[in-house]
């Protein structure tokens, strides 16, 4: 099996469990390359950097926390049923030392191979600025292409100079996009003139008091706004509630709870059109008890646990 | 007063307050021994040992933060009005070094001798592989008995060789047990096998997702499916989301939260079959702040609050 | 610009960003004197002092730390939009080392000045005691005065010697208080004889299990039963669930949340007839990672964005 | 036994071992009054009392927290064999909300008391401002005072209005002090101003990085320096380095190791002139892991095997 | 290659670096069986139990985290060059939920068959209870057999049922060990009753304080003491001071620093009658931050550089 | 007063006390420009960027951190008198996003008219990559240059791509470097190949035992191998013992305290060809309680005691 030089073999998928009934999400991952990536519902890729980060770096590091967390979930889903065999591709070389915009460029030389295939990729972030080459792939098609992003923020800062993590939608707006909506948004984390620049795009916001309230029906509402051909779905687990998620660039209060957001990407994983799925900005070195890579894992297991569970 | 020679007295009932018109809940713990156990409603009963713990131990140390926590808490409840005197058994002598099969049975001859008495017993763990000796001698009786679990985890591990704290229900089903029900569970917690292990006994899965949308009906669910004569209430207090609980061998997100965990164990406390209680799975040495020592003081409080409260 | 002797000027009023797209709260915050202090809607107070304190010090630190983590949260409310300017009074000078009857003599001295404006003051503290000078001069009005106190804990102890930070409602209730509600009380937190007092009183107690249930009509039932002329409502932080407020003198489980507490205020500081508004109890010190001073200054941020906020 | 109405009597003397055979420090700690003290040796006085911090308070919680490290402590020192048996006068009743003033002369007229045993106290506090209070009555001797201070800072702070922290040993000067040496003081720590001030009062400074140089030398230095008839020997527990006493209101770094201090101190309790001993500024919630009140305990344990060792 | 089935296969050895040039320890650990160990000048035994322990366990983990800490320590020692490959036993099969001395005996049928070879077995702890079966079949030997302990305590309490991390060496003396130094001991750690005995077998204590006065005299002094055919070299890193070392489960105060262990052990790995090593009682779940575990794999990197070091 | 456009003025030079007799050294820090920098003996330069660090980020966190504690530090050193007044240059602007290349490129533009005056510039970083830039435009002198640094680790990595935190030095040497010698080096963390290159290049090292040894022999080693015309001091923060330096990427054990590095410095600082210093690699974000960036304060306030301190 040939291997693309642009990824790194992931390695150490193996959980901890010593019991020989258990099946752990560890034992159901294959490595697997782009060429080969469409014998599975979903594909793993690995994304170590946060060069963008404008707060407190570390997402660098989450691509490995969130591996090893992952490593060791069990496979079953009460109702879904176990996990089936997922693919890992690895992880992206990321180009040490280069500038923001040349690290965009390199892995979008990455993801759009990726995206070629008949899987769905689900990227392990690194900072916010990732979501641009992530995304960006699929708006070099024909049809209509719309984001729903699980964030505290509304990420849609004007570029000066180099993008940041803050800025990634900007990019993906003036690239094209056709619609978005964020969903767990809060209030006084984002400037007018940018919450103003959203709404002139015809994105909606979700906020997070909103999912509280009914978290069926928020999603509805960020789904109804993104009635576009493909649909990618990004995570910042900054919608967290700072509680659950101390382990960002800048925990915010009045967030989402754990089993808010899990029943969220249960709901946005079940729609037929998606074509992409990320979680971002989960910095281990910020979170001493790792409880912030558990919950982007097991946010990945849930995905997972529709695209590649149990057949019914 | 004789002692029972398996029990230690238990010590340092005395709240911190100054004030002389606080009532606090070391107020109102009397020392007590199995022969007089039934003059009062419920007897506390702490049980020091985490040797069965597969995770970070630390359980050991739960019964004594558990007292310290409990002796300090007001004994008002607003709707029940203040909790009435309670019994004290002390400390179960756990036999140094021994192995957990010994350790259960060490437990299980002092278990015995309370739920000969009229009243219920609420044990203080420890680790969940105490479940079995707290819960067996029930099985010794005429009548059906049925168990309530809050525990993110079904532990139904087979044993192999002694048993660990994942397997006291499958010790209990196959020691007799009539029915079950798991309350605050967590997907990607338990493998397959396991679930399915608990499916074919009967027994049924009420989700953390499901006591969130709707706490009343979930615990409704959990007693439709266990009617039996005699009815155990056991609380893993990792049942708690792990932004609450931290504290645990191995905490998971997606979890209740107090205020739900409160609520259940009023509801469950309320039955007239209840035979017995347990809180199990504290461990303070990972928990700097002591909050998940005083989440499970609050939890014991609450269930005092109804068979210990003032009478109507 | 003179300024009165009271107040130290506050400083620093600068937010971290570096984008200059960006507005926030430091920004529009004006430094202003008692005289000039009905030019704004609302004005800032700080008073740093928890010489009061029964548990765990560090409330002193408070407002220093609420400013900080308000001069960079963006003045962008989704709904109601941004918040306008803002005026702010400084720090009330605390005498050091004075006795608790002595600091309260002299804050209210300053706080009678800050009343007599037509202006809605906004007092950061600081611990409990504060609301006794905070709230006191509106007891000197011809018209009705009721309190809203948000808080896990009814602060009715009866003063023995010097008062505490237990005890402020106690003394507003003996110096002419009409009516009272807690809202988000926390069972086994307050002793009897206290309850019992504040029920003699005529006040109500709402319940964190109660706001949980439905905020909305929780805050309804505690407007419903402090219809005076004029509303003052008082935040202790410690009205948190202690996973989103560790920093406070003594956290306790089963508590509100954030989006909770967000939502409260903003439905009380919609009433016309409110006078005053304040945040007690953030104790900086015993939070390492600043979550509890991010929570008070959203707090604070939330009741602006409804009395400063953009005309309609 | 009659108590002395301004001492609380000090409870929970037992450590928490198991083995039969182990001699704790709690074990040979005998409830005396006043009256009474002269049976022994030294004995101990808890000052719970931190109202004169400038910065983060907590060194009111130091004497419980000490007595706790101390009760579990083993009396066995290699060289002085055990501790023989150490009188406890409990706790000075601190007036509640008093200004610091007012505190130093409540506290005053208890050690007044003690003073005129013939034993020599040891004092557990509380913050710096106890000095002046606990070493006040021996300046109303004939004979002369002086002081050996182990701080990092100076503590010769002018007095604005109610004395602080940092002001005992003005105060002392003030009120007739002879002679007095710092050891272990800090660079940057002291404003030129104040260390002008003790050098013209003709003390003595001996920097941390002497003490590291050599121990005894650098006690031998303070000691020549203090050349009184009656020695007062005071443990600010900030003279340690900042890795090793987190648990105070400034720690600083270039400070003296636990190996030093306890020399230190066993070199100056030799002193046949000793007439009283203090550990202030331990404050156990800066301390997340006990390790400043573990350190203050083996200080008293060091002086203790010197003052109540077993006699040769 | 066959493996012994006592032992489990060591998995991870791989350090962080991405650099081609660095050389790590992990690089040249060499799988290996008790049959070839003798290739190896030094092999690694891993020995994954605390449940002797009587305070806050924790060192069942320590295996592992020493192992990961040093995975990607660099082979080179300054003085003494790059450390040569080392072999790897993998990890004791330690018995789920057995007594102690039942886990004692476990170990030691693996550890006699190291014992046989011709190489220097290093076993990586697991509690202090492990120094019995690791050290003790070098007392079936016609030679004399001595002890150097680095501990803050002697561990020689008398065994009450089963053995505890507390008795090793009371065990050792019982099964006819014949010399033994204590180098690092703290005072008021250890009961008069145990100190005695050990004097009486004729054990020698030097102190902690007596290694920061002089290390390499000290270390002589301890050698001086146990002049045996066979020297046996045991590390209980609570020898380390508190801060250096939190991660134990009683950290102590006045212990020596981490400069002075490397220094200590690398003195006595020098000794030609080295005939076992190990270190014991590091238990990461007390080291949030993993500097304890960097600790024991730094003194095990010391050893090896002496023991498999490169050839002058 | 014109201001250079690549420095951005710092601001909040301010320290915390109240007491007007305190100076500390946020008092004597005058804003200057390049042009008048040589009116001061030193001059501080803020570089924020961490963009080259391998290990866990933070350090462009640093010089904020820095300043924040060296404002209140008190003026005064006991034996070289007060500080006198300093100048700070403010920050250098990092551009956002660039390549590692791009960044020392830029900051040495600005470091090149720094050097140009006569003044000894004083660096608070940001990551060990800025070292390149710091003392590169000393390189173009006629004069040689050599360089004493303080570091864990040697930093001689070969460059691949782009430049990282570990490779400066084999950036100054191929630059032509003409001496250098690391002080405080340990064991295990640098490889072979690099110590050897190192040695090649006529280097120097003296490791951190050797430094706990005799500090003063040990400078005096270092200074004797740098015989240069001008020297450039680095302070790598890590060159500090884990327990007293946590806030750095890789702290490890066995280093120096911060009292022997506080010595180091006022040696190094007292050397007359002293033509650069600076202090690196202050990471706040991996320090929750602030300790590193403490020491490293107080490391420069003890360079300016000599630079800048009153004159005999
Ligand atoms: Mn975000
Ligand atoms: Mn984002
Ligand atoms: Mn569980
Ligand atoms: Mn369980
Ligand atoms: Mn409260
Ligand atoms: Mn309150
Ligand atoms: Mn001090
Ligand atoms: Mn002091
Ligand atoms: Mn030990
Ligand atoms: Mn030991
Ligand atoms: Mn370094
Ligand atoms: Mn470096």
């Amino acid at each position: 099996m040939d291997r693309d030089p642009e990824f790194e073999m992931a390695s150490g998928w193996r959980g901890p469990s010593a019991d020989p009934h258990d099946e752990q999400l560890g034992d159901n991952i294959e490595p697997t390359t782009p060429d080969s990536a469409d014998t599975y519902d979903a594909v793993l890729v690995g994304e170590p950097y946060d060069g963008a980060v404008i707060g407190s770096p570390g997402a660098r590091e989450g691509p490995a926390a969130i591996r090893d967390a992952l490593a060791g979930v069990k496979t079953h889903h009460f109702d879904a049923g176990p996990i089936r065999a997922i693919g890992d591709l690895g992880t992206v070389d990321i180009p040490t030392g280069a500038s923001v915009s040349d690290v965009q460029a390199a892995v979008r030389a990455a993801t759009e191979t990726v995206h070629e295939q008949e899987t769905i990729p689900i990227f392990l972030g690194g900072d916010n600025s990732l979501t641009y080459p992530n995304a960006g792939p699929l708006l070099d098609r024909e049809e209509t292409v719309g984001v729903v992003s699980l964030d505290a923020h509304l990420d849609c800062r004007a570029v000066r100079g180099e993008p940041s993590s803050g800025a990634p939608y900007r990019q993906l707006w003036e690239a094209g996009l056709d619609e978005m909506a964020v969903l767990g948004a809060r209030h006084f984390e984002t400037s007018t003139v940018y919450a103003e620049y959203l709404r002139e795009q015809g994105g909606e916001v979700v906020t997070a008091e909103e999912v509280g309230d009914d978290p069926v029906e928020a999603t509805d509402r960020a789904l109804a706004a993104v009635e576009t051909d493909h649909l990618y779905v990004s995570v910042d687990i900054d919608v967290l509630d700072a509680t659950a998620a101390p382990g960002v660039s800048a925990p915010t209060p009045g967030g989402i709870t754990t089993r808010e957001l899990f029943r969220l990407v249960r709901l946005l994983a079940s729609v037929d059109r998606l074509a992409g799925f990320e979680v971002v900005e989960t910095a281990p070195p910020l979170c001493p008890d790792g409880r912030t890579a558990d919950a982007a894992a097991r946010t990945v297991a849930h995905v997972l646990s529709v695209l590649g569970g149990e057949p019914a």
